[in-house]
């Protein structure tokens, strides 16, 4: 088994990493009040052993799948569940699936009585490399993707590579995306590793998952500690997302997983990163190569064009000052915020 | 001016109690977004005055008038006008109304983008001396009061108590349920202070209101500073609360005031107690001529029995292990919260 421990005080907590779910800590297990939040896809191939966790019976309440389904109505059916249900503030919420439900479900311990427990079982690789870490919660709006959230860190992640085999090959694909990011934005050294592991992570080979993975949370576990709440270094996690997020958004909700999103966006930000001198051509390459390497999109959807980007990026979260920044590469391996792009930069490198 | 200072570390924040709102920090005066949250009642009345101490023009958005929309479709509307407006994560949001916008306005500041600036402008007595102070925002849910909702502190809260002379006097009666509150839960000296001065509070003399909201922001400021998210001690401002909660709930919210409510629910309070042996009948009594003597309701609503209190007071967030808990009077002057009061002793008392 793999730890990754994210220090926050004491709201500190432990990430574990196995071939099971048997990690779970025995404060969480023991919990009066439990309710799980799954998918349709998800709940008929691992509720009933997330269950047999507990000691009282868990609830559950199944969300359907797909982020068109991470809205304020998918929030609120929860919390009137909860409600019927009786649960109190003691209730502790579980989060069983990918990305959509941990940002769903976390957002309602956040908000349900002005705060609940919570705990994260991602079994998306997405969600365990990325979203399940960290305390980023979050509904989508129809005018910008995660808009309406809060910060929220759960009591412990429980990552089951096991929950890879069952996982559709393009969504494992679109949670490679992330995982490169990780290498693009902090760790060159990384990204040979993945390049060299590439037919073993195919075959999703559980002990080089379980290190991939663990390098994954242990990189945005030191991020997310020095911090938490994103007043700077966190930022650069964003790497490929502001041109992804308005992928998403144009492209609607669920057409484009945001993995694929993220691919392209990073592209960009290669190709941007080139056009000021600080990547070369050869750098763009090797970072398309990557992508295509694990099944990934390297081009923008052909019925977006620049110009259909700009309205998303103007209401993106890292805008400042009323001037849209960018996480750019210095360098393969190094990322920065980037805050003097202009519309006439992006239509010379992307127009 | 009066001035409480709400200490919580580095989100320590300061309550100015004036006649006018000219307190208003430099720092939030200049904020390069802001978005004024009124109502068609308040706004008429202090929204020019108020938009005139930023240096940069606000926005503004109206939400209707009372606890009736006091929900996630009106947290949704401002949020959806937010990003209309192009609102950035610098936006400063400001709550400029009772009990209701402060409460509504505060839960957006603390979701939008995961939490943006916000300041209160609380313009009627209960929101002055209650709900304004301590960072406590939500929303309701048809099954129950403040049921999705986060803690969230301003930056400021700027009182003037000029906003009282414009208060329906059914409304400022309300209010002083709570500044009751705060003498029965903690300080008996003023209660007596309050019933030697109760003719110039009735006529709203300038300087005995501010004297007395500051009394009550202290104390809350005290209760807040030591227990942010209630752990413990926090719970005791709920004197009266569980059964006020209830009423509001039962009787359709708004049609009682939450102040009334409370009021009531601290009579019931107050009977209990005495059923415990801990009050006299002569204390019940001097809560009630007190309650009586600033125009407020004592006798639960003809349509409402007990067993109507129970199901939301199942519901409550101060339900722990499935236990009830109440805040009772050990005595005059200093509460308790009680976790043994059975379904059989609330028959006892009042079926």
């Amino acid at each position: 088994m793999q730890k990754v421990e994210v220090q926050l005080g004491q709201r500190s907590y432990p990430i574990n990493i196995d071939t099971g779910f048997s990690a779970l800590l025995a404060s969480l297990a023991d919990a009066r009040q439990v309710v799980i939040v799954s998918n349709p896809t998800v709940a008929p191939l691992y509720l009933a052993k997330v269950n047999a966790l507990f000691s009282n019976s868990p609830q559950h309440i199944l969300i359907e799948d797909g982020e068109a389904f991470k809205t304020l109505a998918s929030f609120e059916k929860i919390v009137s569940f909860l409600l019927k249900q009786g649960m109190s503030r003691e209730v502790l919420l579980v989060a069983l699936g990918g990305g959509v439900i941990g940002d769903l479900t976390g957002f309602v311990a956040a908000s349900y009585q002005r705060g609940v427990r919570f705990l994260q079982i991602p079994t998306s690789l997405l969600s365990q490399v990325d979203s399940s870490v960290g305390g980023k919660t979050a509904v989508n709006h129809p005018l910008g993707k995660n808009m309406i959230g809060a910060f929220k860190q759960p009591e412990q992640v429980v990552i089951s590579t096991a929950t890879l085999t069952t996982l559709p090959e393009r969504e494992f694909a679109a949670g490679m995306a992330e995982v490169i990011k990780y290498a693009l934005l902090g760790d060159n050294a990384f990204l040979a590793w993945l390049l060299q592991h590439s037919e073993q992570i195919g075959q999703q080979q559980p002990d080089i998952l379980a290190q991939m993975i663990q390098r994954c949370c242990l990189m945005k576990a030191d991020i997310v500690s020095r911090d938490e709440t994103e007043q700077g270094e966190r930022a650069l996690l964003n790497l490929g997302h502001t041109f992804g997020h308005a992928i998403e958004a144009f492209m609607g909700y669920g057409n484009w997983l945001h993995g694929e999103a993220v691919a392209v966006g990073m592209i960009m930000a290669a190709k941007l990163s080139a056009h000021r001198g600080w990547l070369s051509q050869h750098d763009v390459t090797l970072v398309s190569s990557a992508l295509q390497c694990f099944g990934l999109p390297v081009t923008m959807p052909d019925a977006m064009h620049i110009a259909g980007f700009l309205p998303y990026m103007k209401t993106d979260k890292k805008v400042k000052h009323g001037q849209m920044r960018f996480v750019l590469l210095s360098k393969l391996g190094q990322a920065t915020l980037v805050a003097d792009v202009t519309e006439r930069e992006l239509l010379q490198v992307f127009g």
